[in-house]
């Protein structure tokens, strides 16, 4: 019971201190406000999370943890696919789904701004979670191109990174430099990803081999 | 000699501002710290610009137009090009060389971390500046096809969107994440530009039509 309570207790911070972070930065933000938000004593919040560095460091972390698991469940659909444009296709809509949201845009947002203050935590976000997507993607796709549904892969890693930007780097930077709203509408970005999985099956398809 | 006077406050206030805005960001930079390093009065500050807002207007649109010339030099180099791969590939290097100077890093992230408090700002640095080049590559490859150097290309804007996203998705990420000196070494940047100019030419040989 009471364990429950301090589970309950730990979530409405980390959900209060999320909004507080989005709205008014690192720096803008105060250990005052996140807990009247999350309507519990300051002597609670700092008896969970320490200090404002940790609690921003365990929402940064635990979003991204998040963010990696939407990653692999949408390169799971290469798993023993045989019709590379089609799985390539949806994989390309899992990631334009994921990296869209609303609110992932404004917590990428928040860790770019803070980078060079964070290293430590921004590199861990890219490299526990943007990075390791990409490596899981690059081992999916060799799966592909073990069974010569896609042509051999010299570099896996390299080869997710260019898929990903192939579809990613128009609607992400647009939403990222225009604003969260500027999200171009669902049949452009059906587009952009079908001409994506197009110029990536030009390079890499197995059938031209 | 007036007019110089002024001309030459104007740039130390712009040069004091840029480096405020970038350690304090928007909310946390005040015209008073601007005045300081400036070593101008704030009367004078006010006199120039109105007010903060019009200050960090300036600048950002100010840098913007600089980044916009130095990319429309980079596609420049494709015109009258018959070898596409040796002239994407220098355009690629531009597009590197470019976009990953520290200072263009810590600016980009700044209109990220303020794009949704002023999205007519941020969508003024995408519309006139990163969508804008895009488009002059666009025209500039637009001429490779019409002189059979690359094959027709249905959507100009698009192909330029997917060369710059196959060169830049993997090392802008991990500068703008990992932090302003996460940029991968030169001969990495190299391969990802090499790379990324095969994938794209797997798509868009003249050669191969």
């Amino acid at each position: 019971m009471e364990i429950g309570r301090t589970a309950r207790k730990r979530r409405a911070i980390l959900r209060a201190a999320t909004e507080v972070f989005l709205q008014n930065g690192y720096l803008g933000a105060s250990m005052d406000q996140v807990a009247a938000r999350a309507a519990v004593s300051k002597q609670t919040v700092y008896k969970q999370f320490e200090d404002k560095e940790r609690l921003f460091a365990e929402i940064i972390l635990g979003t991204n943890d998040q963010l990696v698991g939407g990653f692999v469940q949408a390169a799971d659909q290469l798993d023993g696919a045989t019709d590379a444009r089609q799985a390539l296709r949806e994989v390309a809509r899992g990631f334009i789904e994921i990296l869209t949201q609303p609110d992932v845009i404004r917590l990428r947002r928040l860790v770019m701004a803070e980078a060079d203050r964070f290293p430590d935590l921004s590199g861990a976000w890219f490299e526990r979670g943007f990075h390791r997507s990409l490596v899981v993607l690059g081992e999916a796709m060799q799966g592909l191109a073990d069974r010569g549904v896609l042509r051999d892969l010299p570099d896996p890693t390299l080869a997710a990174y260019q898929f990903a930007g192939l579809i990613m780097y128009k609607p992400m930077n647009q939403v990222m430099f225009a604003g969260t709203l500027a999200k171009p509408p669902v049949d452009e970005l059906e587009r952009i990803a079908d001409e994506a999985v197009k110029v990536f099956l030009a390079a890499y398809d197995g059938d031209h081999t």
